[in-house]
């Protein structure tokens, strides 16, 4: 008898066969289920619908390549500095995937569920409803000096286009749940609260979609992360072809200023 | 003027519109491309056909989890030991994706591709003509003292359900290519040079599709990162419901046998 | 003139020199400067006292190895399954160095510089005074129903030995400053308030050293990883000449048990 | 009875002691031990001397930091994207560790070792035998179209001010070996091969320095790595003041340049 055992809904093989989620590879997922929702199926442990993968495929090409982003250039350096460790690449890229930069999503969605947990009795079901909701909780967060996560952008002031397609998208399929329905009202009404008027941005909306197709919150980061995986991707396909990760190196390199060393105080509180 | 220029057909914003690989991000990318499709577009920077992203999603499905694998059980041990980090823990399990465990795919593709660069004048055109090169190069490798890549699995040994599938998958989308055919020829002759009849594996007939559908030989190890990144996050779901992370770990640490240690020499060569 | 420039005090060369830290590399650094001296060096950008060096390498050595730890098990797997990276390795162990495992460190300066800079005119000048402040401290956080870092540990339940042996080399070179003499109060006071006696553990006693020293608290936690990174070291050498990852890796891999997926909920909150 | 047992020389615990190398930590370790020293023990499994120790020391020193190199850009940029966790920026930057920027450690130990292996009899006993030996492996390279790692530098072209040091320090410490003796002839007589002079650089006088320590081939880059893991806090204690990683960033992504995709082409071999 062994020690331990170790139960697990996922890979599993024998002589003749092999099982994922509980289905034959082969036979059951290979040619017949997509990437989107293999993926999807493997966060969640549940089969999605068509629909719901519509709305999470969206979700993973809007977040999948923002540009020359820090990931994207991390991941040129380390290929550059090291060329015979492709995962090492992908890797550093995507610890750039933290608070900061590819956390508004994760936020968001956290922002949006606890919001709609603080509810209490039913949802709203009309957007007079929703704005009454999220007009309170602009305001709280306001006087709590925080923030609203996936307000404002910095490039795109008057308005991300991922935002209303995404929403349009998840319209389409039935999907528009609570998490949007509040996002959208705090669109509406937030600035009557701060004053001015800040744009929906593609991150936000991406976690409000995710948290109303029921992806684990603890994973909305690890969705992020999936779509940018293939971006990443992408940014080594071109660095193969036309590298620009040596030119970067040496334009910070080169430009470097020898300064003296600026001494942490001894802290003796 | 600026000092420097980076091209790239990747993201790239202004105030109203997102671009990706030169399309409208919004309308034309999210709601009508499916994850696995821009994933290949974005590693080849050309749009695929429906079947190419059907042999794509097929491979990504064989590769996307193998159960309690060593990346499997990092990404585990990672997330309990620093649960704030959900990119470390799918960076850390990512690092295990070489030459080992990960690496047959793209070692398959890569010899595959070497022996058909190797190939003077026209490629065969029948099961024999396959057979004949498939023999020469089997022949050439043992000579060598080299491994076969893609041959041999140390579970399926009769035979890895994965390979005829995705051989009659890439068949059914006239997808067939040479390399693909090189690799089902490996299966056929090899007994009579090796004396024994080995599998072909999945990871390798993976490698060789991918060969086939034109990804770029250096990023097929990152294809196989996309599908386990997948993977691991289905690793996560289920740890975060039915934790098993700190079990392994004490199944090691409390079994642990202090000895002395076993000093390597000074090296005077 | 260039667009940018970057001032830096670190590695600097010109055709026939080579400076750190504003000091001849290879004149004034090399067979000079320990190794310890120079990472405390880089940390705080002043250099040392010997004293100061002698009780930054002491919570180096106490932080650098504790065994079959998560960290180490996933730098044994990572080159198991990835042997041509070593840096792969190393970085996968690192990437455990969150909040959970080698977190108490930081987690444990931080809580001291905040309870030392709360208060309000001169620090205690006797254990007497000390006792007070550690109280009131305690008694606080158990109010707020949250941890006492560096409190508590799962097998030295009657002493960490490390504890008391720091506290002895900070005393010894003189450096027993106001973080640690609040920690040494805490592990006196507390029982009276928590009602049980608790260790004060090792991880926690580097921290309080640490923030004696002067290093910034920011980085806490990479002079953790720092040490970690020489014990992984160790877990490689071992493993290269006594290899045990491919048996961990089959105690579970081989122990798996197939279960049905255990679906997450559809979030309609 | 157990199913496995895990022996190790590294950190084990028992309710009062902790023992490391088969020495109590806090007795043994802390407080006398050297990190530099700790960190050779743990990579040879054995203690070394002082001397030993000081040569090592110099050679981490000579690595830990060469100011803006990708990995210095890749940790400050993963800070920047994700303040939250420092060991995915420290892991990210030593991913960069690989055969280019950090390798030539390693490739010039090996390099140097694989020759003397091949020695036939008795070592060279003076300059004249060394340069002998040196200038057949230096034409064998050649011939074989190779280069010798360790020869050459982009800066210091007119010598590495890094190398005389450590053969001096070498010398001084009765450590200078075949490994320092064989690459110092190296320098001496590849121009008559080569029709230049080449400087021999720092990256492989340390991996010369280190094989004669004694220190595993295979751990070369590892140690590279543990130099460098200092380095990497000194550019995080740098960016915590004096922040840069904003404009690294700025400068790249402001400068990109929307191009169409240049795709791949089908592979039809």
């Amino acid at each position: 008898m062994a020690d331990h055992e170790y139960p697990t809904a996922l890979g599993a093989s024998s002589l003749k066969t092999i099982t994922l989620l509980g289905r034959d590879l082969a036979e059951d997922v290979m040619g017949k289920v997509s990437f989107g929702e293999l993926a999807f199926w493997l966060a969640t442990q549940r089969r999605p619908e068509p629909g719901e993968v519509r709305v999470f495929e969206a979700v993973l090409a809007a977040l999948a390549d923002h540009g020359f982003t820090p990931t994207a250039i991390v991941t040129r350096l380390t290929y550059l500095s090291a060329p015979d460790s492709i995962q090492g690449a992908l890797a550093a890229g995507l610890l750039g995937g933290g608070s900061r930069f590819l956390g508004v999503t994760e936020d968001c969605g956290r922002f949006l569920h606890d919001a709609l947990s603080g509810v209490d009795g039913a949802l709203p079901v009309d957007d007079a409803g929703w704005d009454e909701l999220a007009l309170a909780i602009v305001r709280k967060a306001r006087q709590d000096g925080k923030f609203v996560p996936g307000l404002g952008h910095h490039v795109h002031k008057e308005g991300d286009p991922r935002t209303p397609r995404l929403m349009r998208i998840a319209a389409e399929e039935n999907l528009f749940g609570p998490h949007l329905a509040l996002f959208a009202a705090i669109g509406r009404v937030h600035p009557a609260v701060l004053g001015k008027t800040l744009p929906l941005n593609g991150a936000g909306v991406c976690g409000a979609a995710l948290a109303d197709l029921g992806l684990p919150l603890e994973l909305l980061r690890a969705v992020a992360l999936l779509a940018r995986t293939a971006g990443l991707i992408g940014q080594l396909a071109e660095e193969l072809r036309h590298p620009v990760g040596n030119e970067i190196f040496l334009s910070v390199d080169l430009n470097n200023r020898p300064v003296e060393p600026d001494p942490y105080p001894h802290r003796r509180d």
